[in-house]
C-alpha cells in the first residue's frame, strides 16, 4: 500500500464528464489498495471567467480580493469531484486550503507555503477516505485572508502535500503523457523519457518545456519527493522525476537527456564597454531596477583588446524598454554601440551525463556548423549547454541535435 | 452615526453593472456617516448553474458537498463587491462565513446559526472600512465543514449579524420597494405600508407575501432588530418592520394591515368521522408520518350530530398522496367519505389592530357574501382571519376586501 498524492489540472477536470473520468481513475488506484490525496485545479476556463468579471468592475484589481474570487474555482472542483466519487461508492472529504490549513505568507496572488497541518488528512485516510484538496490556495494566518500561490500553484500544492505527508509519490496528471527528449511537434520521433533528474527537469522547464511549473520541481527536488508526470487521458507510466542517484544507478545514463528551446528572448549587446570595474554591475543595475529579468549574460574582451563586449538576453517584450534605459543611463560611459536583436532563439542540451563527459560541446557545435547555422552566443552550466541562433534556424537546429545525440534511441 | 446592516439579494447583485450600482448605494450611506456591514447573496442564476453541474454528476447529491459548492456563489459576490467599492475609493474587507466565523450546527443545507464572533468586524468598522459578509453560509466548528442556511439564508445572516452587532437597523434591499397592503399585481391601488409589526409580517410572509423569508422575520422579532425592506433599484423609505409598541404608539393603528393570499393549497375533508377521542390524532399522524405539512385544520360536528366532519389543507402537490394514505390508513374507521379539492385559494386579513376590534370578521364575511363568494372554511388567530374560497374568486375576494377595509387610504 502506497500513499500517493495525485494532481489533476484544469483540462483534466474541465467538465462534468472529465470530472467523472477522474473519479473513475481515482477509484482504480483506490481499488489497487493505495491511499490517495487528490489535488485539483479550477475547471478550465473558470479562472478566466472570474477574471473577466473582475476586469469589468475594476481597472486596478486588489490582489486580496482577487484571491477571494479565484479561490472559488478550485472550491467548485473539490465539491464536484467529491460528489462524483461518492456517486461510484468511494467516500471522500473535500478540503479548501484554509481548512487543512495550508498556511502561507501574505504575498497575495503569489504566496509561498509556510506550513501544512496533516492531522485531518491523516485521520481521513485512516478512515479509508479519499482526501480532496483545492490546489493553488492557502490562508495567511496573520491576516486570516485567503491567498493564492500564483501560476502553477496547484502543482506546488501537490508537491508540498506530498512532502508534508511523506508520500511515496506525487503524480501530476496533465494533457501530455510524460516528459519528452524535445517537443514532439518539432521532432516527430522525440522519445518519452522514463526518468529524468530534478536538475534536468528544472533546466528543461525553465527552457520552455511547459509540462511542469519550475517552482513545483524545485520544491520536489528540495524535499526529494518522487514526482511523476503522466496523462489523465491515456494510460501509461509517464516520466518519473527523481534524484540523481536513482537515475544513474538504474539506467545507463545517456549523455544528453533532452533538448529545450525558446523563442521569446531578445539579445542586447553593448560594444566597446570600457574595461574597468563596476561596469557590468552598472549595466545590470539599470535593467533590474526596471524589473526586467535577464537570462543569459556573456562578457568578452573585444577585438581592440582594451574594451569589452557585453551581451545579455531579456524577454522580447522588454527589449525596446531596456535599450532606451541603457541609452539614457549609460551616456556617461563611452560605449561604442548598443545593438539589439529579437529574431533569435535559444537552443539547449540538457543532461546530467554531460558533467562527466567531454566532447559534447564540440559535437553540438560541429552539428550546427554542418547545418550552416551560426552560433551567436554560448553559455554553459554543469548540466546544460545553451546557444543563441537566428530564430529561423531553430527547428533545424533542434532536429539536427536530436539526431546527432541519438535521442530517439 | 448609525450602524446599519444592509443585505442585497441575488437580483440586486445579478451582474457587474448591478454590483457597481450597489457599491454606489453603499457609498451614499457611508458618506452620510454610517457604519456599514453589507451582506450579499450569490449573483442571480449562479446557484442554479452550480446545482446544474452537481445534478449532472450525481443523482444523490451529498449535502456536505453541496454546501462546499454553493457557498462559492456568495464568495464570488463579496470579492466583486469589495473590488467595486475600492474602485470608487471606499475601503472594504470581504468575509466568508468561516472567516467571521459564523458558527452553525451541522445540519447541512439548512443549518442554524449558533454564534457570531464580532471582533474582526468591529476592528474593521473602527478602521472606517465597509465590512462585506457572504450571506447564507457558516461553518460547523465541530466538523470544520462549510454549512449553508437554506432558503433565504442571506436574510437570516443579515438579521443575525444585526442582532450580534446590536445594529441600529437591518435593511433588506430587494426588487420591491416595501411591504404592501396586498399584491399590487392583483389590486392596483395597493398601498405601501410605512410600518408593520413582526407578527403581522410573519403572517403576511407565511401567507404568501414573498418579500422576506419567515425565518429572518422570526429571528428579527426574537432579537427585536428593527428590519426595513426597501428597493435596491429605486429610492424610498421602504417598510419598517418593528415591535408592536413602536407601531401602535407612532401611528393610528389600522384595524387591518394587509391582505395575503395563496393558491398552492388543497383541501381534504373527511366526512362522518366517528366522534370519539384520538381520531384527529390518528388522521394527522398518518399525514405527518409521510412528511406532509398541514396548514389549516377545522373540525365540526356533522349534520347527523353523531359524527364529525374533519377538514384540513395540505400543499397541492401532496394532495393525491395524502388521500391515498388516508384511504388505506383509515379503512378501519367507518368514515363515510374522503373528499378533496385543489381548486381553492386561501385569503387572509392580517392586522394587530384586529385584536381589540370586534366586527372585522363580520365585515369580511359580509363583503364576500355581497360578492356571492362562498366561504368553504374559516380559521382565525389573534391577528388573522383566513377563509378558503374557490380559486377562481380569489382576485375578486382580495379586491373586494381591500376596498371594504379602505386599505388604499
Amino acid at each position: 500500500m502506497s500513499l500517493l498524492v495525485q494532481k489533476f489540472g484544469g483540462t483534466s477536470v474541465g467538465g462534468v464528464e472529465r470530472i467523472t473520468a477522474v473519479a473513475n481513475n481515482i477509484k482504480k488506484h483506490k481499488d489497487d489498495g493505495h491511499q490517495l490525496v487528490v489535488v485539483v485545479s479550477a475547471m478550465s476556463g473558470e479562472t478566466n471567467r472570474l477574471l473577466g468579471l473582475a476586469g469589468d468592475i475594476s481597472d486596478n484589481i486588489p490582489m486580496t480580493d482577487q484571491d477571494v474570487l479565484l479561490s472559488t474555482g478550485e472550491q467548485v472542483t473539490i465539491a464536484l469531484l467529491s460528489m462524483a466519487l461518492k456517486q461510484i461508492g468511494i467516500d471522500a472529504d473535500p478540503y479548501c486550503g484554509w481548512q487543512i490549513p495550508i498556511t502561507t505568507d501574505s504575498t497575495h496572488a503569489k504566496a509561498r507555503i509556510l506550513d501544512i497541518k496533516t492531522d485531518q488528512i491523516q485521520t481521513a485516510l485512516e478512515s479509508n477516505k479519499v482526501v480532496i484538496v483545492a490546489g493553488f490556495q492557502g490562508i495567511c494566518q496573520e491576516t486570516n485572508r485567503i491567498t493564492t500561490l500564483g501560476r502553477g500553484g496547484s502543482d506546488t500544492t501537490a508537491v508540498a502535500l506530498a512532502a508534508a505527508l511523506k508520500a511515496d509519490e506525487c503524480q501530476i496528471f496533465t494533457d501530455v503523457d510524460g516528459v519528452y527528449t524535445t517537443d514532439p511537434r518539432v521532432v516527430s520521433n522525440a522519445k518519452r523519457l522514463d526518468k529524468i533528474t530534478f536538475e534536468e527537469m528544472l533546466e528543461m522547464a525553465s527552457l520552455g518545456s511547459k509540462v511542469l511549473q519550475i517552482r513545483s520541481v524545485e520544491f520536489a527536488g528540495k524535499y526529494q519527493v518522487p514526482l511523476r508526470v503522466l496523462s489523465s487521458f491515456s494510460p501509461g507510466e509517464g516520466t518519473l522525476i527523481c534524484v540523481d542517484d536513482d537515475k544513474e544507478q538504474s539506467v545507463e545514463a545517456p549523455l544528453v537527456s533532452g533538448i529545450a528551446f525558446v523563442k521569446d528572448e531578445a539579445k542586447i549587446s553593448l560594444l566597446g564597454v570600457p574595461d574597468k570595474p563596476g561596469v557590468a554591475a552598472t549595466v545590470l543595475g539599470i535593467i533590474s531596477d526596471a524589473n526586467i529579468e535577464v537570462d543569459m549574460i556573456v562578457q568578452n574582451i573585444s577585438a581592440d583588446g582594451e574594451s569589452n563586449d557585453f551581451t545579455f538576453t531579456v524577454h522580447r517584450n522588454d527589449m525596446a524598454r531596456a535599450v532606451n534605459l541603457l541609452t539614457e543611463g549609460l551616456s556617461d560611459l563611452s560605449i561604442r554601440e548598443i545593438k539589439s536583436d529579437d529574431k533569435i532563439a535559444k537552443v539547449s542540451l540538457v543532461g546530467v551525463g554531460m558533467r562527466s563527459h567531454a566532447g559534447i560541446a564540440s559535437t553540438m557545435f560541429k552539428t550546427l556548423a554542418d547545418l550552416s547555422i551560426n552560433i551567436q552566443l554560448i553559455t554553459t552550466s554543469e548540466i546544460k549547454i545553451s546557444v543563441l541562433v537566428d530564430e529561423k534556424y531553430m527547428e533545424l537546429a533542434v532536429r539536427g541535435l536530436h539526431d546527432a545525440f541519438e535521442l530517439d534511441q
